[in-house]
């Protein structure tokens, strides 16, 4: 798409990555060379994204291959890196995906440093090919919505990052979007500004702004009214775990969302790699587990101020304690379709199956 | 309830306000001394709230008729007054009503001065006792639920800021919480930040500190989650208008709120003075105009920097554009009931109708 990646290597084969708490306002590259960074990097957000945060934890285990190989390290520090890394985050299944990719790899190998450099460059590799087939299948449904409005702008609304900086290339969300406008569709972006966090308006934003795709910005409480008054032809989302029954775990907003979508009638997808279904469960409310994290990511806005500094502003008053959840579950019944990298299905175990027939086998 | 109020006169009979763009982080109290005062009070929602609004709006005439008579004005002047005030802000039906009620009394009477004045004050001191009935009324919805949970915490979510800080006491929402606390009722609050002007996170905390109830700061996205897994047992909101067949409009972001209540079998209430009801208009929302504002309430969020200082911090790209409606309409379809000050009543024509009979014979 583009010669812009979120994740890249460098000569003296460490990885570097985005640093995304900085963007919008500063292009700040952090350079990985321990599994401790690719594992701080995960939890600080630093990267984010399922897929994103795939593709840094296998570099992660490659990292702790190299410090045990350079530093003789026992074999248990490898299994140390496994196991923290899969807690560094706890609603992302590509996580596990990535991790039990690499332990697979080493597992059949005699050569560690070569073979996990190799796997996670793969991993990289996939997700670039993976996305850019998630943009092939889904590119139809917009154009569909263009023709019906003969050629009008099609208004896609979105919630939280599922972009290429979520990803490496095009992103799962942004990818049938960017291919929409590379074939000369006319496309307008609703970006949910999506708290606490902002991956909407510091990511989703600073994406489009790069590809110049025409957007605005609104807030999380937005997308209902829009939806009621006919300014919204799609909602698209991405996913950090979908069940084998078509709940869909994402950013914290998302299943109101999806039930302004539903009341309105407007198509609702979810944009996601074959990687982030989770075949083991069924019940998404039940069985996702939901990360809470620090109470100060509500209290505190961080943005660009007057001096253009970074800073960091309380919202609340000084002793008023907040609730964090990461994501939400999104039952079945409120997605249209899934949009998947092997085509378009429905959010249920039959839709799900037909596409991923070697998952039953499993 | 205590002795702090939103608006109160001064010695030498001009008001003074709190200036609620700088809570919860500085308390600084802003005199009125012209009806451009008031009006820019209104705009810049230094004053803001429905009930507030009409009570500042009522002492703006005040102040054009005592600046027409000091400064021997025409009486266009005071025309002015009252088309600029009526125009301050486009939804809450409140500053209509409460110019409706100065016009009318200036009407009767030979001394302008003194009418005006006096009238204001009355619109006060009617706010006050309209508030504290509503939460008479709301205070068993809260008592029945507590009894359900055998005494066990009730947790109430709230949307904006339906307080004391948007009436002058008591608030409409906050009534019934703080009667229900007087009398011994274990209550928790999840207060929506409330985004663009985080009203919920400024004000509600605020005065909830203030009046040592128990809260909790959320964003906007929460409350969808916290529903799905039982941690909300009703939801109550404010309003700025309400039509005859009971649709509701309310900050942006009311409506989704309102959906997951729904989709979650939790009681949505809607608290209200009766003169928030507009019976001109049935269909809230093809009738109530939505007020847009500036985009930079959107890109930009205010907070206290480290430095302790009030800042506001650019929260997108420079180059992106923001859509700011101010307020949604939830249909009375998914509003529960609605506390007035007269009772507690179905939303809809005939449930007002029977609370408000005098309406229907206009």
């Amino acid at each position: 798409m583009s010669n812009f990646r979120t994740i890249w290597t460098t000569e003296d084969q460490y990885v570097e990555v985005i640093d995304q708490t900085k963007l919008p306002h500063e292009l700040v590259v952090v350079k990985l060379e321990t599994y401790d960074d690719a594992e701080e990097a995960i939890k600080e957000m630093i990267v984010r994204g399922a897929p994103l945060i795939g593709a840094t934890a296998a570099f992660g285990i490659y990292l702790a291959v190299r410090e045990m190989i350079e530093e003789e390290l026992e074999p248990s520090f490898l299994d140390k890196a496994f196991s923290d890394l899969r807690a560094s985050r706890p609603t992302a299944v590509n996580l596990f995906w990535a991790l039990d990719r690499m332990r697979e790899a080493l597992d059949n190998t005699d050569d560690f440093l070569k073979t996990s450099w190799e796997t996670a460059k793969q991993i990289v590799e996939d997700d670039v090919e993976t996305c850019r087939m998630i943009g092939v299948h889904g590119l139809p449904l917009i154009e569909e919505i263009s023709k019906r409005k003969n050629g009008e702008k099609v208004n896609i609304l979105t919630h939280c990052n599922a972009g290429m900086l979520g990803c490496v290339e095009w992103g799962t969300v942004t990818s049938p979007i960017y291919q929409a406008v590379q074939k000369g569709i006319s496309v307008h972006v609703w970006v949910d500004e999506t708290r606490p966090r902002n991956q909407g308006s510091n990511l989703t934003c600073y994406e489009l702004t790069k590809h110049e795709v025409d957007h605005t910005l609104i807030v999380d409480n937005t997308g209902g009214h829009l939806m009621q008054h006919g300014m919204v032809d799609m909602v698209i989302v991405g996913t950090d775990r979908t069940t084998r029954q078509g709940d869909v775990a994402n950013k914290i907003g998302t299943y109101l969302k999806a039930l302004a979508a539903k009341d309105n009638q407007i198509p609702f997808y979810v944009a996601l790699p074959s990687t982030t279904l989770d075949m083991s469960i069924r019940d998404g409310l039940k069985e996702i587990p939901i990360e809470e994290r620090n109470q100060d990511e509500v209290r505190y806005v961080i943005g660009k101020s007057a001096a253009g500094k970074i800073e960091s502003v309380l919202i609340c008053p000084e002793t008023t304690k907040a609730a964090n959840y990461g994501f939400d579950v999104t039952p079945a019944r409120l997605v249209t379709k899934i949009i998947t990298d092997r085509g378009v299905c429905e959010a249920n175990e039959e839709g799900i199956a037909k596409l991923f027939p070697e998952f039953e086998e499993k």
